[in-house]
């Protein structure tokens, strides 16, 4: 199935074991989240097949396989199943081969680790500030919290005087994060970049690996996304 | 310095740089999530000091550490500064040597990174059961929750026939989830338990455990901290 097939919903048939030699990702087109593990598949050049979840009807088998009826899901042909984003990329990490992602020193490691731990204190305001905007709410204050708080990976990746959060190679870390800064100019929040000069050229390099483009969905099917779910009828199809 | 040394707050000078041959963990006494961290110290039986945090009133220096300002943090001699407890149980694990208590095979570990998040959902209820018991509510819908989410945890240990969560030795899983059920029955909630008699046996299992038992506080002096905490006034020596 492609990435681009059309999602699953409640009475849906549940679809049959995982060929062999294939992973399936359960995914939602515009899912940041499941976007962590499409930039891992293409990272390592994993050969996988993808159901889309309706996730406002969502089938009851897929909440037999995640409880908390969440995607990105992987599925093995064994029957294996692994959710929540950072779990699905570093099992697919230490399982597949190519160059390694996660970095083999347990410092590094951890860094990655805290670092990513900071960004989810981020990443809600990518849902707060459109929703209150839509609510017509001043969200002058929120939008200052999300501007100090990417200024400190500016800070961060100024002081690491590298491409990239991990080296000068794209890294787990790079590809955790990257599914928000792909979004922020549709979600009208790039002008909370504006002093963060070292993130914006991380944001520009990003745009450049084979991974991330491979990854993206194009700048309107999104925007058009963006519109339904803001206004509480996200069109899990849209553009198909 | 001791385990038992009192807390340092604000105001308080500096620790000096960690000696060689040593880690440093900063901590507090009674927090399930630093225990954590020494549960992995003992089971590993790794040289360590260990400064005890005032988590109310907290040293500058401890929130340069760590900007979260929550314990546990781990510091080595070389001024690395590791923080969040699942972090730096993992890090303990991947650099000293010894038994490895994370699974090797990606999907096992991926099973207990899995059974932690949803761990994670229930350790709030340690804590608003008795705090709202203190406030004279009703909490029976809370506790009927409670019991229900820890039934699960009975049912995968039924299914699973093993001793432990990952098997017939205790494991990482097991070290990151006992904290909150060496406090079930100081906290009045050991009740949630009754209909859960394979959960129950394993806590009995974890009591023999050497480093359960050199990481636990006797049960008198954990009440009386308890006592202190729900009324808003902790005092992180009680017993001291």
């Amino acid at each position: 199935m492609a990435t681009s097939a059309k999602c699953l919903s409640q009475g849906s048939p549940a679809p049959g074991p995982v060929p062999k030699g294939k992973i399936r990702l359960y995914s939602m087109r515009f899912c940041p989240f499941a976007q962590r593990t499409r930039l891992i598949l293409h990272a390592k050049g994993i050969k996988h097949d993808t159901i889309n979840i309706n996730l406002k009807d969502k089938p009851d088998w897929f909440l037999e396989k995640n409880p908390f009826g969440l995607v990105p899901v992987l599925e093995t042909p064994a029957g294996q199943v692994i959710y929540e984003s950072p779990i699905t990329c570093e099992y697919l990490d230490e399982v597949y081969p190519g160059r390694k992602l996660i970095p083999s020193d347990p410092y590094e490691k951890a860094q990655q680790k805290m670092l990513l731990e900071h960004f989810s204190k981020l990443t809600p305001y990518f849902y707060k500030i459109p929703m209150a905007q839509k609510n017509g709410e001043d969200t002058s204050e929120m939008e200052g919290e999300l501007k100090l708080k990417l200024g400190k990976f500016n800070e961060i990746l100024s002081k690491k005087k590298s491409k990239f959060f991990g080296g000068d190679a794209v890294s787990m870390i790079d590809y955790m994060i990257w599914p928000w800064f792909e979004r922020i100019e549709i979600l009208s929040l790039k002008h909370c970049l504006d002093s963060s000069p070292e993130l914006t050229s991380w944001t520009e390099r990003m745009m450049e690996d084979p991974a991330v483009k491979a990854a993206s969905t194009d700048t309107e099917t999104c925007r058009g996304f963006y519109k339904t779910y803001t206004e509480g009828k996200p069109n899990y199809d849209y553009g198909l």
